[in-house]
């Protein structure tokens, strides 16, 4: 299937790690809708994945880069327009790690130095990419960048952790930073609420298979996959949605509107019974 | 410019009286994207507006609806299928309007059957369309429904009256409906909240152009037009949109995520002076 | 208890049917705490609970009145100032009722006369009300009033029905008309949405003692009682929260800001076993 | 004017620099109504202000303590229960600095040692506070815990800088917390987001007396002062609200639910001509 929805367009994904990533699928898709772009990860997670063979797939650059230093970002974003032969259209972040959540601390019990690190990672992050793109006058007009985020934001999940409130500020960033990207630049920012989605980086946290089947019962169409993900950032990133900015979008198959499904409520009286 | 992004979909556009009309736009913008449909307006705007030159240029048929006459929708709902050849994979319910709002009356100073009369048709008539798509079988999997809402439906706008709990009444049935036809139909159902739009049935509202220039200035990518909010809604009819449900989608520059933009401060601030 | 929160306050409570009723609680713990009100309900709804039997508790008078009726309102609101003595500080509206739910009519199948009906009942009293109120300047300055609503405005809860629809067309019209309400005579408007409580009234909705169990188990502190709303609203009919206002206030021991909580999945993963 | 509404409550106030301060306020008002509590503030802050002032008015007693160090929090809330002789009813957490803000960077040109600063003493504090008083099981059950937040977190206000992220992530941590909490110890968590207050601390914001006239004329009951939000967080302290939690509640004279004000457009209008 393809539109060609994003020919000629050029960008930069963040976060590919393997198949099961959002921005693996995302960049598949891209592909196929025309759209160029580097690849680009932390140094220490592309020793973990096979990013090299989407960029094969893809016939994408890679350029490491960790999101946490600003130099580094800053030679992403100048090689990346280098290659590309121009500025950018869109950008994907899709990075997030509470070291809290990997070392088995509850959320009453954190160590602070994580908390620093998964917060750095995770979030500013993200205003250090926008920061650097918007310094560089990196973006086109009417260019859209997108984050990835999840509903603890907003609810308690309580095995999510400080990745919960890592998010709230992820997207506070995307509302602050998409103002001024907005008016001086016209480019868009918004974040994609998604749901659990079964990633190798998802699997970290605790429960997390009964939390999926959860979520899916939940949901009056059932999660939203890694791939219909791709699919629905592909829709940021075209031209159809130029004035959608600061929002934070559901892509979950209804969960975030609901009190209680059916299912829900029958799986919990059958063990009242 | 044309994706073919709905390629093979039939629908039927609700809504449409003339050029300026969202919901013309859409019709125009389906059509160059492959989608088919039926139009469908009550028989009173029928008259004032020139639907028939829509139609025309699209090649589609006229089904006049009252959409709050559940017999009358039944009516069209069954005459599309058999006109389009099939079940439907869209809907566009764009219909509002406030007898308080014609007649000037005060939000302090209601009729209250102006007021039921408004409720019907803003509100009541997407319950009754969708009751009549979910009873008839008329939608097929992973259809999209879609309304046209506002942003007074979370935040006081003066002048928009009764116009207000009307849109939060609408976007309530969009959840509460949506729920039921995701889980037993696979359909899709929004809501997209528009930035104020100078259509025909807009300038109805006591000081709208002012109001549009304030929430352009507020907006730091200014207000959405009617074709642009008929782009957006293309989306939403897509395959790209597949687990997007329940949601009201602001579609509005970012004003809804807006506190207070620096050029509205800045007149607010010389009036001070 | 008594603080003397209320001491010299005067107001109207809508809606007490028994002893399980929220309103009752309030009535009993405005006049606790020194206030002085009129009860009102339907002709229909007196003849069915006890409330003659609440007014002598209280020391208060009865004055029958159908919510639906404007001419039954401004006889309670003018006979209220008679017998208290002056304008009112306080209103609560505790009112609400489904035709649909009541006779068993699926969200998928409903009869839009008894919508209209519930509708009118549940959520346009709130607005006639507050119009008799506003025209006969009946509030002092920093006047409360305060209407019952239930999450379900917000997010699907398949039982609720059209109940849903109708609460959030009732706390838009808290916001609408609570603009001009505070603007012109200083007054407090708001809704406060109240965990699920077994009322005599709320007994009606199918499934409904599951569904308060599983509430109980989603809210950090269990779900709150008709006598802490009743504590709740004191605090919004004192002097103490003047600058409270247009706001939907969540007394629910935790569950509106919810994704899922420990118990539940507990109980979720069980059945997946 | 006091109604003992906290008669035998024991608990920490932070933040109180001088009388224009949210937290001095609270305290002679919690004073007032028979509470008791020790007063807390940074070193450096209290070299600024005069809160020994407020110690002998209030008869309390200072425990200076940099909330940004475990081991100094772990020191107060210690030397806090044994000074009131038991454990606590309350704290307000009214800490909040943008190093950002005070350099005048501007968001698109952050120095990030600086966002880190802010994000520790403005957010991370708050959870670092509730980790010392959870593990140390310093609260009494129904006791409640409140920090100041301001709607930046959730709408763009341009100057207000990573100030903005700061108080999203202050809120999510009300949440994720009080999950905890309240499941765990019975323990209240909310934050409310205040109206722009002309505090010492405020000032520091750009353009910030001209943003205080312009909330104004947007609030339909004008904007809340600092004395009014001491009354208001007495409600949340006192027994009367023990189901509320989890909760960002918006003490703003309803400026959170305005789209515009009638007041806002006619300047707004005026300057157009």
């Amino acid at each position: 299937m393809s539109y060609n929805l994003l020919k000629g367009k050029r960008g930069i994904i963040f976060g590919a790690l393997d198949e099961n990533s959002i921005a693996w699928k995302t960049a598949e898709r891209v592909n196929e809708e025309g759209g160029k772009f580097v690849l680009t990860n932390a140094p220490i997670a592309m020793r973990m994945g096979n990013i090299q063979q989407l960029a094969e797939k893809t016939g994408s650059e890679i350029i490491p880069a960790d999101a946490t230093k600003v130099e580094d970002i800053e030679n992403l974003v100048e090689k990346a327009m280098e290659v590309l032969g121009g500025k950018l259209d869109f950008v994907l972040h899709s990075i997030g790690m509470s070291v809290n959540v990997r070392k088995g601390n509850h959320y009453t019990d954190m160590n602070y130095d994580f908390t620093t690190k998964g917060w750095d990672v995770s979030a500013v992050s993200f205003h250090k990419t926008m920061q650097v793109l918007y310094k560089k006058e990196a973006m086109n007009e009417w260019g859209s960048i997108v984050a990835l985020s999840y509903m603890a934001a907003q609810r308690v999940f309580p095995d999510y952790n400080d990745m919960a409130d890592n998010k709230a500020y992820l997207e506070s960033i995307a509302r602050s930073f998409g103002y001024f990207f907005g008016k001086d630049k016209k480019v868009r920012v918004n974040t994609i609420s998604q749901s659990p989605t079964p990633t190798t980086a998802g699997t970290g946290v605790k429960g997390f298979d009964g939390f999926i089947a959860y979520a899916d019962k939940m949901s009056p169409l059932g999660n939203a996959t890694a791939l219909e993900c791709a699919d629905y950032t592909l829709t940021l990133f075209s031209d159809l949605t130029k004035k959608v900015t600061l929002q934070n979008l559901y892509h979950d198959g209804g969960f975030s509107n609901m009190g209680v499904s059916q299912e829900v409520m029958d799986t919990f009286m059958k063990d009242q019974e």
